[in-house]
């Protein structure tokens, strides 16, 4: 009975969008921040503490999952959803950027990639269609297709040959994601071609004849300037169809959000504000902050006294720093949530923004208020 | 205006005692377990989740926060309890326990102690006045004397010795205390020597002579069998004034805590519910359950069904098992809250018992049920 995956773009302000998306598990504001909950768990946070930072969507990792505790056993516990206990919308990657950057990969060819398991050595096999599989296993809201991601430097022949292989691979996962059809779930294409405009712009459009309910961006982030990535994004999307959402993988630092959403971007993941949080990291509106720094050993005052989230009005920048130093666990779930309710904030306050068409004047004030960074020092 | 720290026994039942004491941040309802919180956090949980299991009382540790962040920063922030956001009452250890276990000890004589930090190497000086004025500076409702806590085995000789020169360091105590004058807080004074009833008497009755709010046991559970540990306990208890909380520092298991209520024991802190917990094992009505077992692993079933605490009727036995194989910081959170919530709902189990005057009967149900065990696989 579920209505299909839809897409609605409610209003642009410029190149920067504001939609929503319906799912199986609910409906996802645009633009979208989503965070990620490698094995089955956003580090350290119950998911009711995730769910009120503000997020819709969580991202749960096929390349993990996999491995362990495993797709068959999840799907027959009723599902990631219920296992994780997150009765929101779910999004999947596909493993393919994991196989690259965890294990000794140890053949790909057209037929998919034979890795070995960084857990226990055990030889795995995984093919677009096995991608798939395994993410309906799981009752992703919104899977993604198996790319072939590339381990930089890599020559202009080399991205070509990979871009050209990930089309190839995302034919095959769309006729195998209508094989497992599941109503109102969604997969997407990731469009690849590194750091060339002309590949990109080839890749989305051959993206855009197979046709996706969705459009990502892979194979960004990943050391070049963050000018290259924006002009690529913005290469990227105006070739995009509108009437569908782009997804901007593993990306990034609220200047990169802010950044990518000016260039037509729906949707965002990244480890950045729980893993930088685990490290005594906390993002703000004043920009970010080493609370690792002695000088808030003894600063009574809260890392942002007009924050809508309750802990980062409540516990002082003393108390993060001496968490932080003492390695405590309570310190990495703080500032996780605080990092993942900022990053919310901010996607709600670009939401806002678009929909008043007064995007620039947020983005130039936002910007403006990290430049001018932290408060005084007490 | 406060008023004072007082204690009112409501009813006994054989040795079992039904109280409250009423401290400046609250009463709490004896017997009560005391979740510890180490370096001014219970590990890995907010302060409302460590509420939410039904505490109403933590445990601060003087050696570490004198160490890290340091008592008179924490004094300048507001207290303790403003520095780890607990409104509600705190007991603090005198450091005793932690120099000796923790720290090279460099010198110990009738002053007080001169120790190596574990952490940085620097010296300190440690004495029942200073150890006073440090549990002053966090602002604990309850404090406890400086005591010479011996590492054993030690001959009766030196357990003697260790036992007098902790009465005349309660003497000292006491008057420090009084120095510090801190309306309606408490001082309590700590019971040694050893496995030795007589000694035990004697330290009892000397401090008992002296005058104190509470009276601690301290030595036990040092690895010496149950039975001796409860028979200390109820020739302790027998010798001690009916009208004084006693607490009995540092234990312990389930069995532990039900047989020292047995012997007229009112409060308990320890470490096990999330020490254990983070190491994947759970505590439950069925006994200690160790989650990391294979059998957990396809087991779609919560820990208790039958709980009053949402966590352990949530979340799959598959779910836990799988964030403790994977290390998951989620695993150690969920676990330390489901352990504690367990502790506290044996402690009201125990309080309701006494109170109907059936806790024999509550003993020797709950003994059996442990005793027959989890529930059959699926």
């Amino acid at each position: 009975m579920s209505q299909p995956f839809s897409f609605h773009l409610n209003k642009t302000d410029g190149a920067a969008r504001r939609g929503e998306f319906i799912t199986p598990h609910g409906k996802v504001q645009t633009p979208a921040f989503m965070p990620v909950g490698t094995q089955a768990t956003v580090k350290g946070l119950m998911p009711e503490d995730v769910r009120a930072t503000g997020a819709e969507i969580v991202l749960g990792n096929t390349y993990h999952l996999m491995l362990r505790p495993g797709a068959e056993r999840i799907a027959a516990l009723g599902g990631l959803h219920k296992f994780m206990n997150w009765p929101f919308p779910i999004l999947t990657d596909s493993g393919g950027f994991q196989v690259m950057s965890l294990s000794d990969l140890r053949k790909l060819d057209e037929r998919g990639v034979t890795f070995r398991s960084h857990l226990d050595g055990a030889m795995v096999a995984l093919s677009p269609e096995r991608a798939i599989e395994i993410q309906a296993l799981l009752g992703a809201d919104i899977s993604m297709q198996l790319d072939e991601c590339l381990k930089l430097p890599a020559t202009r022949e080399e991205i070509a040959r990979a871009m050209q292989m990930s089309l190839r691979w995302a034919e095959r996962s769309k006729r195998a994601f209508e094989s497992h059809a599941r109503a109102g779930c969604a997969l997407f294409g990731i469009v690849q071609g590194g750091d060339d405009i002309g590949l990109r712009q080839e890749s989305a459009q051959v993206l855009t004849r197979i046709g996706f309910d969705g459009y990502a961006i892979g194979g960004l982030a990943v050391g070049e300037p963050q000018e290259v990535m924006l002009k690529i994004v913005a290469e990227t999307t105006s070739v995009l169809p509108a009437e569908r959402p782009r997804y901007l993988m593993g990306v990034g630092t609220p200047h990169d959000l802010i950044g990518a959403v000016a260039r037509g971007i729906d949707m965002f993941d990244c480890v950045l504000p729980t893993r930088n949080g685990r490290h005594g990291m906390a993002f703000t509106r004043y920009g970010a902050i080493n609370l690792t720094n002695a000088r808030h050993a003894d600063d009574s005052r809260p890392l942002d006294p007009e924050s809508p989230h309750l802990a980062a009005r409540t516990y002082s920048r003393a108390y993060l720093h001496h968490l932080s130093k003492a390695s405590e666990m309570l310190g990495a779930v703080l500032l996780s949530t605080i990092n993942l309710a900022y990053y919310q904030t901010l996607m709600a306050g670009m939401r806002k923004a678009i929909t008043a068409g007064r995007f620039a004047d947020f983005k130039a004030a936002t910007e403006a208020e990290w430049a001018r960074g932290d408060l005084p020092a007490l």
